[in-house]
């Protein structure tokens, strides 16, 4: 049993130190292992087949929205990043260059995309020509590159793979419709399939997106009361149209500019499962993104009928959930170690006591919970626990988060919450920057969002005391 | 009817130019655009569902042998390329050069992937002890650039997507045993899936990758009688574990390296699809990969009943398979053509006529043979017809390429078809490189490959007249 100790020992502990348990975990669940290039990653199969259930369903929700798939080029030249000026001052500072081709420099430098927004627009100029040509409803499933400086597995690294949308509307109207919608779309998968509860709100001007006129957002609560923003929309209105003159001719006969909108979601959500489900065993996966659902472990494998019962098993249940046996030599208890810290949901334990009896015990990941089935219902009992383990996985995170939402009236009041309890402080705030900063100065913590539910937690700016405008959610952030 | 005019006359006819016809296709079956990067590509919606539908059904192939993804970084550090000889010399020619990360010059520069051999390989090396860890089957999915001077949509481009998948094994037989079987998964890919005939074969020492022992291809012949090289996979042997030290323990406890495979299918692929099967009408697509297989067109939309009847046959149709109406208000002639370039497998038309005798209009893409049906088993027959077209695609293919496959016995015959028929050669060949050299220099031909079947077409070397080992299908190559 020295191997079990081992695994179970190679954990710290939350409470003990929350960072050093993430990285612990995403070793020890084997999702990443570090890469030859600091900074970037090697996504490693039990990681990149969450990303991949990630992808399946949440193009499956882009595509019931009418978006198309395309791949835009992998490189963006110099002078095309320039265009649109606030955009570059945002981007520039943070992208890999490319100078040579080959043995041969090259005449102008290519920046690796840090983003696409400028190769849609160079695209959409050409391509849009008519009002029938509108929307353009268009995303892209790849890598993107920026040059951090500090960097943490899924959370922030130089490259991550993630998804951009890119659309184009005849009207003002149309682009903000379709920027909230997509907002909607990552909330509902966040919620549904990540079972992580979001806070949807709108960015301060300081924070949005480089180029946008607004960036709304998603913000969700780390176990740690750090908030991650998860998924951002972006309405660009006509800003990057008149940049790149991509006009249409309308049903009048007039040229107009287009409306434009762009979403991301990354790799960083895989974060967010580790943060938000995770516990000192390791991983938790909610059921919708486990790559394998169910682990059957045999009990005294070498007696005889475990291991046939046991690929009996495998055989039934996988015509109705995602499942693997364990048949490896390793102990029972080691295989037990090793299905929590991967997360798998259910663990399906079968021995020759259970035999005789018809019967098999299962088991669930996030409470640990024992059930006795029996073999004649064994489909629908794992998936009624499956189905039951994503509901409790989301109740208990709302839970968890709205304890820790915290209401300030005064700066006292607020630089005291956010020094000693972890958490999001809703507070008032009178709308300018100065008071933003002065904030982040004074506390470390940053506006999230502009919350579309919102709530009159006083009446005065909880920084400068002027009237008040819009509660502002709070905190610290990965 | 100008526009119909229109969009016939914008395709060159494949006999009078076949590389103008080929860029013709690709632009008005809307499958790419050029990208401001020159040698970039901008993959549009109609040419990127394509990709997804060979992701889909490569991928799900390769899972069944037991074959995980992963993602490895787009960057690779220059002493990491460097490490195998062969293979830094064969890619470092065409690699592109990050030299700066946001605004400081790198103290390595970083090369953007070619392929991935060596991130594959410096990971391994870290993450494979013992014999429990092998075999080790990943792959991903992901884009690679090489900075190549002359480019042709999804032929040769600078950046293009492929899956690249990179194995390592215990034993030299199971390295090899692994190339074989991927290559005949791609062999069937293409034959079941793309409706195009290969030869399966060996590449010789000149033609096979930077790095390998032996590469096994995949060739098909385009319709214009020239060789497209399909997929590749390759054997390493132990040159890359030697270089990187990939070593594991084995249950005799000795230490041992490791025997490793890649292999690897683009985007090229679609250019296959194009150049075999296409026509001068535009684009015909294999159902398999079709992202639209029936595109509905009614006929005197305005008349009453009509839509409707075409909307619902959408509905009905849209469980079986993937169907669209086209509503707009072009002409039904447009229309067709429109269905035509875009390579939609089967048309269904329906008017005014067809409702008052319960009927529709299927029409062929390939044969431009129409059926008329009953609208009471519409399903039915549309899938009939589609596994038909399928069927009758390949065979096609393979009738047209079996009539392009000549023998020749000595070099002044070999010449003579090389210079005046389209199509591959079969001759024999003693082995040695000059004379494959000496056949590129006066005819252009290449060594495609040593195919697996082998027929003694003659005793002698087609070119130097020595002693003959192996037959060897020649011929000029995109």
């Amino acid at each position: 049993m020295a191997e079990d100790k081992k695994l179970v020992e190679a954990i710290t502990s939350m409470e003990e130190d929350f960072a050093q348990w993430y990285t612990d975990v995403v070793k020890k669940a084997e999702l990443v292992d570090y890469a030859s290039v600091k900074g970037c990653m090697v996504i490693k199969p039990a990681g990149y087949a969450i990303w991949e259930l990630i992808q399946q369903q949440l193009d499956a929700a882009f595509k019931e929205t009418g978006v198309e798939n395309v791949y835009m080029p992998l490189f963006i030249p110099e002078s095309l990043l320039q265009k649109e000026k606030d955009h570059v001052e945002g981007f520039a500072p943070e992208v890999a260059w490319v100078t040579h081709g080959g043995l041969e420099p090259l005449q102008e430098r290519l920046c690796v995309r840090p983003t696409s927004e400028t190769l849609f627009c160079d695209f959409y100029a050409r391509d849009i020509q008519s009002y029938r040509d509108l929307p353009k409803l268009y995303n892209q499933w790849c890598s993107v590159v920026r040059w951090e400086k500090t960097t943490r597995p899924f959370l922030r690294s130089r490259e991550f793979l993630w998804q951009e949308g890119h659309t184009a509307h005849a009207t003002a109207q149309e682009a903000e419709d379709r920027t909230i919608q997509m907002l909607n779309v990552y909330a509902d998968f966040y919620e549904q399939v990540l079972a992580i509860p979001v806070i949807r709100g709108r960015k301060t001007d300081k924070e949005k997106f480089a180029g946008a006129e607004a960036t709304y957002t998603i913000e969700a609560m780390m176990h740690d009361g750090k908030a991650l923003q998860s998924a951002t929309s972006h309405n660009f209105g006509d800003g990057f149209a008149k940049a790149f003159n991509i006009q249409y001719t309308d049903k009048d006969n007039t040229l107009k500019y287009v409306h434009q909108t762009s979403w991301g979601l990354t790799t960083r959500s895989i974060g967010a499962i580790i943060m938000v489900h995770g516990d000192d065993s390791g991983l938790v996966l909610p059921p919708k993104v486990a790559p394998t659902q169910m682990m059957i472990i045999p009990i005294m494998q070498k007696k005889a009928g475990v291991l046939d019962a046991a690929y009996n098993l495998k055989e039934r249940l996988s015509k109705v959930l995602r499942v693997k046996v364990d048949d490896t030599d390793k102990s029972p208890g080691y295989k037990f170690s090793e299905q929590e810290m991967r997360g798998i949901p259910l663990r399906l334990e079968i021995g020759p006591k259970d035999l005789e009896k018809n019967q098999c015990v299962l088991v669930r990941r996030d409470t640990r919970e024992k059930a006795f089935v029996s073999l004649d219902e064994v489909e629908e009992k794992a998936l009624e626990l499956l189905k039951q383990i994503q509901k409790d996985m989301f109740e208990r995170a709302k839970a968890h988060r709205d304890a820790h939402i915290y209401e300030a009236a005064d700066y006292e009041e607020f630089k005291e919450i956010i020094d000693t309890k972890p958490g999001f402080v809703n507070a008032m705030w009178c709308g300018e920057q100065a008071c933003e900063d002065k904030i982040k100065e004074d506390t470390t913590a940053t506006s999230r969002c502009m919350p579309f539910v919102q709530k009159q937690v006083g009446k005065t700016c909880v920084c400068c005391g002027r009237p008040a405008r819009i509660m502002v959610t709070w905190g610290k952030a990965y």
